[in-house]
């Protein structure tokens, strides 16, 4: 069995891929461990995605998921898609035939190949990082804000995910601190309005994270003044990050290449890699802008670029 | 008053960007005579905007719109986004700033432009059509399908338009005949499957309309036979035309490329046409796929790649 195309992740690009793949009647698969992606890990409600005035991460992500499935069990349609819980370890390339290998040793083929899987947190990387993991030091806000009711939390990232990251909190936190890195915020003003109105979020700009300290448990962080070259430690009972995210793309060494962010390099008309066959869409893509919307598009877009493909080659 | 960005279009592209405009509290103005776009022809239910598994144009459409609304009347938002009921006759540059001139006789200033205006139906351009437009020559079935009740009609085009005009034309009509120049259908397969469910869409391929014939309304139709060179006559009430589009873009004449089929050129990864300053999302420009989602996905990436040239540029 030769699929027509394997779409790799459940985020937004993946699954609009997956829709018009059905409704192209393709044969294909679609292969993720679980749906979401970026919407997964928003914390605050979704106000962005057209037609949806607000919608928390979660509800949008089960709207996609069964707009999706819907095309996976429809008695009339032969050419479903079908839908693998599971992770790609590696894809090969042999003539002009991609074969994709999971962690369930299982080994898929296909004519066609779109790495739609997204990106995952970008860590620190300072001393103390690691050890407190689950202990203080959080990737996922959405997740973990509860457990920080009534404590101070530094939040490193002053970009819009670091803001969104610090209003969610705010509805538990006692005070929050936003660092960000360079000597100016990058968040819009909008979510910049809202977090001034809290009353407890205090922005600290040109503030170099250097070290997270505690015993059992975060007590407390320590920056660099970048301006004054200062170190100054400051009180905190958890580290959220939200510093960008790294491109999920360690299974297509060899026929991609990469930018300096470690996104794989795409034409971005015909939304192909180096590899012909092989394409890519969304946030693991050298997309400048990661949106939901964005990412939905931009899956359509390469899904329609791999049919021309298919009928061009067979 | 200078703007920070005049959108010109309220299609899926010029929406998405006025929600991201007022999202990053720009000064934003957006000129349309009427929203929808793409979607405003949709004859047939939508099934492939993510999110929505079934809605129809005149729905998304009105979400859209109220979703962009929302951040007019924000009374804690200073930034709002102005809508101004419009159409834009010319746009100019002077040393750094645009002036858009509408047919209300206005003159809106901006340091960037975004061009989302879509693309209008393309002309047969056969004798009789500009003769018959109203008395059986259509460009809208959404519009016009109920006059064609119990009437034979044929649909030009054998694209998933065509295939979803004649769908939707099938609760009326009695007959359909779907023509289509090339050899081959282009509809998507599910879509054709649909069409031949109803047992009263007949295809026909190969087929060259060559004119259009009636006394007072439409009363036939003469095609030529591409295989045989033959010219067939063809009886029927109406004729709806589906062969594709044209960027709207009269007004930009000058400042911008334009691609054989008059598309806009713009660089697929900053959105940028030729202008500093002034970009183009969606139908308008030389993208390759044309589909609710990729509009609204492009309009969002323009707007972000505004953001950055005005923070670039003052």
């Amino acid at each position: 069995m030769i699929y027509d195309v394997i779409i790799i992740g459940g985020g937004p690009a993946g699954v609009a891929a997956g829709i018009y793949a059905s409704r192209q009647r393709l044969k294909a698969i679609l292969i993720t461990k679980s749906f979401g992606g970026q919407m997964a890990r928003k914390a605050v409600a979704i106000e962005n995605y057209p037609g949806f005035e607000e919608i928390s991460g979660l509800d949008l992500i089960k709207k996609f998921e069964k707009h999706l499935k819907k095309f996976t069990n429809q008695q009339s349609n032969k050419a479903q898609i079908k839908i693998e819980s599971d992770l790609v370890l590696k894809i090969k390339k042999t003539g002009k035939v991609f074969s994709v290998l999971t962690s369930n040793k299982k080994e898929f083929k296909s004519k066609t190949v779109l790495i739609a899987s997204g990106a995952d947190p970008r860590p620190l990387e300072v001393p103390g990082e690691k050890k407190f993991i689950g202990k203080g030091v959080s990737y996922c806000t959405a997740c973990d804000a509860p457990l920080y009711a009534g404590k101070d939390v530094a939040v490193i990232g002053g970009g819009n995910s670091g803001f969104e990251a610090a209003l969610f909190l705010a509805s538990w936190a006692k005070r929050l601190y936003i660092l960000e890195h360079s000597p100016k915020i990058r968040a819009d003003e909008t979510t910049q309005q809202k977090a001034k109105k809290t009353g407890k979020i205090k922005v600290i700009t040109s503030a170099a994270l250097k070290k997270v300290e505690g015993a059992n448990f975060v007590e407390s962080i320590v920056y660099q003044d970048n301006l004054t070259k200062k170190m100054v430690p400051l009180k905190v009972g958890g580290v959220f990050v939200e510093i960008g995210s790294q491109p999920a793309t360690s299974f297509v060494k060899g026929l991609v290449d990469f930018s300096e962010r470690d996104e794989i390099i795409i034409d971005h008309k015909t939304m192909q890699t180096k590899t012909p066959g092989l394409f890519a869409a969304g946030d693991v893509s050298d997309i400048i802008f990661k949106q939901i919307v964005v990412a939905a598009g931009e899956g359509t877009k390469a899904l329609l670029a791999i049919s021309n493909y298919l009928q061009k080659n067979g």
